[in-house]
């Protein structure tokens, strides 16, 4: 039985803040130090951040890139614990690569092989696959070292490292995304590559938001039984150091018919070696943190998300509309959490036909919140609007024309508090109004971040009901919940005149948009077939909006953003 | 010598459309049955329309394609022409293909093999990549089928097509998207490798707008000696016949170094065998329609995409505002030569800024035009939104704010047009302001469609001045020409306060976007340090408005579109 003790170094990078990336860098390599780690893992890309997307095409920022792992090289004089960290190296060609490091040398390259090019992942745009395995050799001790996609794609180089080579532990170093209940997808399938291969897993991955997607940590390492030892921190940054005991003799059957694999049979394997791991006297404790409950985990996700976007981006504080519906009220709430009440600005912007209750529920919510709210009425800019365009519209009826006009008049007015005070204006759509586009482009639409464009109205009322319950008093006061939605635009308009049940259309939603199925197999599931027709075609008809939203965090395994690339002229129609 | 006649059916699908493509297809086997053509060609997946995106993962779309796709088969039902056509094959996975249809059978699928995912182009998230070749043997006339990056390829099917198989006509079918001197391009390369290879390609591609492309068309023929035979109309749908000689005995010297081709040595030919072609007594006289100059095509370009992406999407009018300006001056002439005049509405919407000459200009430019306009002061409106702001806004300087607030009204005016008239609304940006956000979100940016948002400036000036000459009249006033740039949002405004002269910026900014090239470099170009790392720095600083920004035409080798993908969260800086 051999140990070898392992950080993972599970950070939040800045895209292309190498200075910021380095310093944490070279602090978990201090780290890694103290504890007498053999070995120090962190995420995929970290040297730029994740995506970098098309900074991949600047020699500038590639350079850059170069330069600050050539920081980190340095960093590594003198000290014994090996570094393998992620980064773009560059020749004739571009990778996506993890430099091995030790004692102020780079010990060998290992470029990702399997790129994923799907979903919200482009990197067949960017990167050249890499064409050679590798193996850091502890002594006797062998380690194979992947990045990210490589242990997700069928035909892995698992087979080939273990079987092939006798591997013993395999790293990964990964960013990857979150969506509902992902840490328990990986945890359950990486568990099971290592039991099936019977060889112990690390896997290392980026916490933190860049843009639309979350990064939500959770790293962790399991044996050659699948049995989980340790796991980071969901959504923090979280340096997790243990000791991994591996068998020095490969308990592989070799009549097993699992061991039949898909081998890359061709594939050079460059070997790296390093002494024995050191000798250490006791065996560090497994920690493992929890797992959240689904609520939890989405808040938490969007709270990071929103946190990482405001603050990364150079922003303080971030301005949103009060409606007193359930919507401003959750947006409200998560602001508060990821940067704290005095951050957050409230406005309430009347309408001729918004009810004494919405304000009351505004207000009361500010409140109970501890923000600061602004009350700016639209009804007097919204007459001279309609003064103007009178002899334009003379003869034509009122209609959706004149409730756009009011919701622009309050983009018009968030924009503006943000022009002049440099806040961020959070917009408050879900994920079922701007599926089917039932919100108003440059009006509610205006602003620079979506925080929960992604969540179902029927997940808004989960998350707030939670919320509630987790901070153990009424935030959200009750009647946010109890009475009708509506957009108070005209006189008695509620969503339900112009939407099916929301328990309905977001059932509709998720299987057409993150499940793939057509009209017909909705239908089957045994939902009314002109509801579903009809919901499909607003989907379409509103791709114009959504072209043009601003981005939100991804909770869903599909999202309105980058995996969600839809023409905008299409006569294509779902019908039964 | 043996002759082949060919039809190349140059025409403009609309995605999603299959009807409607399928109708055009058969009027295409209709017109090559009636002059006896031996092959008809249909550009890439003509049956879907080009690129279908994300819908390629819909089952229902892509069997929708398949029914399309029979009945175009069936048509074919005792018609002696050959026809080439591109749809989405599928089976246990998807592949950009061409069906070989003769006589109410598909005879063959071509599969591509060479998947561009670079650019604007994401086909390696849709496709597999085909594995075999094909050859269609008309007696003993062999010719290659290949599909548009099949020809683009530097390890090109054209080697093992013609010295491994003795191939005497390369077929290409294409959807090659638009972008300066494009045509001038592709005939340079293609005749260039038909030269090499000494072989004839016939090289048939899509016209029309879809979103931000514009398929120019340009089809043409060379012969072996890369001769130019034929060229098709530009930007407009075209069915052109023509007779290609061939030599039976090749050519090729086999001590010709030029031989040593990578080939696809492993993969498969499929051969489709037909009869020899029909004898014909007469030999059809070559027709080669006329290149454009620059700003023909540029405009020509413009015009196209926006009459498509009116017409495709069901709009007929269109609304747009007219400052007096060069910009809304040239979209406003663009506009009336899509639509015509009756179609075009222009607005002007004068501020308390606004001058004299700009509202005279504006209304001689619609005169000239024939289009009917409105005016609609800001000037009320935006003081009642002074007069609500004002408490929140006291002890605040007037900024940038106030003149938001008024672009914003104006975006406000416009989308009630829109909304009330279901006029479209188009936005006046050009590129020059889009990438230094010299432009107001929701704003001057509010609208549907961007029809210049990838023209320079400087281009703007030059295409308004050629189409005054083209016109042969001053359509575009004198005076539009010669005063300074301003939007007219606060006292003595002018564009250069704020901006480097265009005749620099522009430059900068082709430099960078276009080519690629560092600061450094551009500096090395004789640019003033300071001049180049400020506009880089504004071109990163307004990621976020690009991101909301309508869609336009991509008229350059690099447009803010699809080919123009970056993180708005980004701390990377270019610097000296």
């Amino acid at each position: 039985m051999k140990r070898v003790r392992l950080t993972l170094a599970q950070l939040n990078p800045t895209l292309g803040d190498f200075e910021g990336n380095v310093m944490k860098a070279k602090q978990a390599i201090d780290l890694a130090e103290s504890t007498q780690s053999d070995l120090l893992l962190l995420p995929e890309l970290f040297i730029t951040g994740y995506p970098p997307e098309d900074l991949t095409f600047r020699l500038s920022f590639l350079e850059s890139n170069r330069h600050a792992l050539n920081e980190v090289v340095r960093y590594t004089l003198g000290k014994r614990t090996v570094c393998v960290v992620g980064f773009i190296d560059f020749d004739e060609d571009v990778y996506n690569a993890a430099a091995v490091i030790h004692d102020g040398k780079v010990r060998g390259i290992y470029r990702k092989i399997f790129l994923p090019n799907y979903s919200v992942f482009d990197e067949k745009r960017y990167f050249r696959p890499g064409q050679r395995l590798m193996i850091l050799k502890f002594g006797s001790i062998k380690i194979g070292l992947t990045v990210c996609e490589d242990i997700w794609s069928p035909a892995e180089p698992l087979a080939t490292l273990v079987s092939g080579n006798g591997v013993q532990l395999i790293l990964n170093i990964s960013a990857s995304p979150y969506c509902i209940e992902k840490a328990k997808l990986r945890e359950k399938y990486v568990s099971a590559k290592a039991y099936e291969h019977h060889v112990a897993i690390a896997y290392c991955n980026m916490v933190g938001g860049q843009d639309e997607l979350v990064f939500d940590g959770a790293s962790f390492v399991c044996d050659a039984n699948g049995d989980l030892l340790v796991r980071a921190k969901l959504f923090e940054e979280d340096l997790l150091t243990v000791d991994v005991d591996l068998d020095e003799n490969l308990r592989v059957n070799l009549t097993d018919p699992r061991r039949r694999y898909t081998h890359i049979e061709n594939y050079p394997v460059e070997v790296v070696e390093f002494d024995e791991p050191r000798l250490k006297s006791d065996r560090l404790k497994n920690s493992v943190s929890q797992l959240y409950e689904r609520e939890q985990e989405m808040f938490t996700a969007l709270v990071t998300g929103l946190r990482d976007y405001i603050g990364k981006n150079g922003f303080k504080k971030v301005v949103l509309g009060l409606s007193g519906g359930i919507d401003s009220s959750l947006v409200a709430s998560i602001a508060v959490e990821a940067l704290g009440a005095e951050n957050v600005k409230g406005v309430l912007m009347p309408s001729m036909y918004t009810s004494k209750e919405s304000v009351e529920d505004a207000l009361l919510l500010a409140d109970n919140l501890g923000i600061e709210t602004f009350i700016l009425p639209i009804n007097e800019v919204f007459k001279e609007y309609l003064q103007v365009l009178k002899s334009v519209f003379s003869g034509k009826p009122m209609d959706v024309t004149e409730e756009n006009i009011q919701a622009r008049i309050r983009g018009n007015y968030l924009m503006a508090l943000s022009n002049k005070f440099g806040w961020l204006v959070l917009t408050t759509g879900n994920k079922s109004e701007i599926a089917t586009g039932y919100c108003t482009l440059y009006g509610d639409m205006a602003g620079g971040f979506a925080v929960i464009k992604d969540i179902y109205k029927t997940d808004v009322y989960r998350i707030a009901r939670w919320y509630n319950r987790w901070k153990g008093k009424q935030i959200i006061p009750e009647r946010v919940f109890t009475k009708l939605p509506t957009a108070e635009l005209k006189p008695g308009q509620f969503d339900q005149e112009k939407l099916p049940p929301y328990e309905v259309l977001d059932e509709i939603l998720r299987l057409y948009v993150e499940e793939g199925l057509d009209a017909k197999e909705i239908v089957e599931r045994g939902y009314d077939s002109k509801t579903v027709v009809e919901v499909l075609r607003m989907i379409h008809a509103n791709e114009y909006k959504r072209k043009q939203a601003p981005i939100g965090i991804k909770v869903s395994k599909r999202a309105f953003g980058k995996d969600w690339r839809m023409p905008l002229t299409n006569k294509f129609k779902e019908t039964l």
